[in-house]
């Protein structure tokens, strides 16, 4: 197999994007700016009251991998869909921007997953995911030959949630790491760092590279100052890069220590894909063997394009803002 | 049945939109800004080839009811799609804006139907219609109390490439005008006015309304000359609105001939749906008693926002949109 920069494996999703208001959130129940997971009954009821919606292709890992084929990166997903309309738009977005998807979809059980996302107009997401197919993929999914190839492997924590995604999260590190490879991990939202913060502590220290934002690393520490969780990330000596909205991100490995400004000069129009984008400007700049410094920036840039639009996929020519702003 | 003001008939289509240039349309054989048929391995194969996509729903006569009901219009739509995940976005999306969809989905035969649109850097559109389920309308479909509910039934000409179809857009003329009320059609475009020139030019003479661009009125009466077609369209004495794209529109009724200007100062991002979008303004306006004039302006303000963002249907507050701007 030829060698890869980054393979993502996570919830493969069709995202559905509606605009609501703020009221609508709250007649709904629904918690601003959080993902949560909703079963199938609840993922009808919702869409039934939803406005009319555009469908992109999503999930965060897959948004990742998407960046990093938009910047150039060679990149593989695995993740699960259904035989279905939308798993096979899951698939061809991935793979008409030269990503290798694996991953084979199932033939049976629950459709393709799907995330109702209400953006509000503060440009803020808030996330409802019904798994569907995804909560299918098991650890053997996991193709050992293209966890091998890549550089880097890329694992969300939303994996976290169903069981078998866990074990085929724990293979996929277990094979990496075997190999020498880089493993980086995404916490993915605070409401997940809840869910499994003790063991979201472990995996922090293990992984090679550490994604997270502000909320999500004040809740894995349970500290209620930035700067009090960044001095634990800088004992555990896991790289990590800490995105904090628009304050920027900081970059810190072991003596190193970087603060990166939020790229400026395009509009927020719906936030859906933000971190995602970090992460994927964050990796085709470390596969590249680019500075941090270059790293971070390069995050910035993509998360300040995918801000700009609806949707959590690339639309602009992210390999010439990156070559316009930083060279 | 409660008062309606315009019921649409048209084929249901959820459009799958992506960035192309000129010289993917040239490798591919397509006609810029033309609407082509195509089957289900043709649809394969350019689906297969084309950049990622979003899933958006369309069909021209949908998307001209989705502008009414934005205008505060009382709608309905017929129109076949199957029971699969794209027609459940089919409807939802017309249902969400408070539409009624009275079509069931069909249970058996092809998929729900898609229109392969790609955007050229111009902001022209280029379709590639798959009908899909929509060949399933028959008269059956054609709801007799909805067409003499409704103050308008709206047809698109499109409808008479499927037999079947055909069928259901005489059988809606028939009730509605056995009624007394109104009948609209749109010529959907040149190439289709191409294929049922003669038919048309007697439908063109027996609607209450005709709406047509520019090349769609050329070809049907096959003149070179913008105004020799309005000569013959006055002749008729069909009230008609003619597009004519940045040059605005004209809109003739027996005495009365009203110049439009087009709407300025929005950008053009997508050229799709903007005939659509003309239609619904116009015919909200219509339906509300208002001037010839006004139902022109409301047209040009209602597409001026269509085409300001990708996707055929409207984003902003089109009744909003026309207050501030007409009153």
């Amino acid at each position: 197999m030829q060698e890869l920069d980054v393979v993502g494996i996570g919830n493969a999703i069709v995202d559905v994007l509606s605009h609501a208001d703020d009221a609508f959130l709250e007649t709904h129940g629904l918690v601003k700016g959080a993902m949560t997971l909703i079963d199938e009954d609840r993922a009808r009821s919702l869409y039934g009251v939803m406005g009319q919606g555009v469908e992109i292709s999503g999930g965060s890992a897959a948004n990742t991998i998407a960046g990093v084929a938009a910047l150039g990166g060679k990149a593989a997903f695995i993740g699960k869909v259904r035989d279905d309309q939308l798993g096979e738009v899951f698939a061809h977005d991935l793979r008409a921007i030269g990503v290798s998807f694996v991953t084979p979809p199932a033939l049976e059980g629950p459709a393709t997953g799907r995330c109702l996302i209400l953006v509000t107009p503060d440009a803020q997401r808030t996330m409802n995911t019904y798994l569907g197919a995804g909560t299918g993929l098991t650890p053997q999914d996991v193709n050992p030959e293209v966890i091998e190839a890549a550089k880097v492997t890329y694992l969300e924590g939303y994996l976290w949630d169903p069981e078998n995604a866990k074990e085929a999260f724990r293979r996929a590190l277990d094979i990496a790491q075997a190999k020498g490879r880089k493993v980086a991990l995404t916490l993915s939202d605070s409401f997940c760092v809840e869910r499994h913060r003790d063991e979201f502590r472990e995996l922090a220290a293990q992984v090679d590279i550490l994604f997270a934002n502000e909320a999500e690393i004040l809740s894995l520490y349970q500290v209620d100052e930035f700067d009090a969780a960044l001095q634990i990330v800088h004992e555990t000596g896991t790289l990590a890069a800490l995105t904090r909205s628009e304050k920027g991100s900081i970059v810190v490995d072991g003596g190193e220590v970087h603060v990166i400004d939020a790229e400026l000069g395009l509009p927020v129009v719906d936030t859906t894909g933000a971190g995602d984008l970090y992460a994927a400007g964050f990796l085709a700049g470390y596969t590249q063997g680019r500075s941090l410094h270059d790293c971070g920036r390069m995050g910035s840039i993509a998360a300040a394009e995918v801000i700009s639009h609806m949707g959590p996929r690339p639309q602009a020519d992210l390999k010439e803002m990156v070559k316009e702003r930083l060279g």
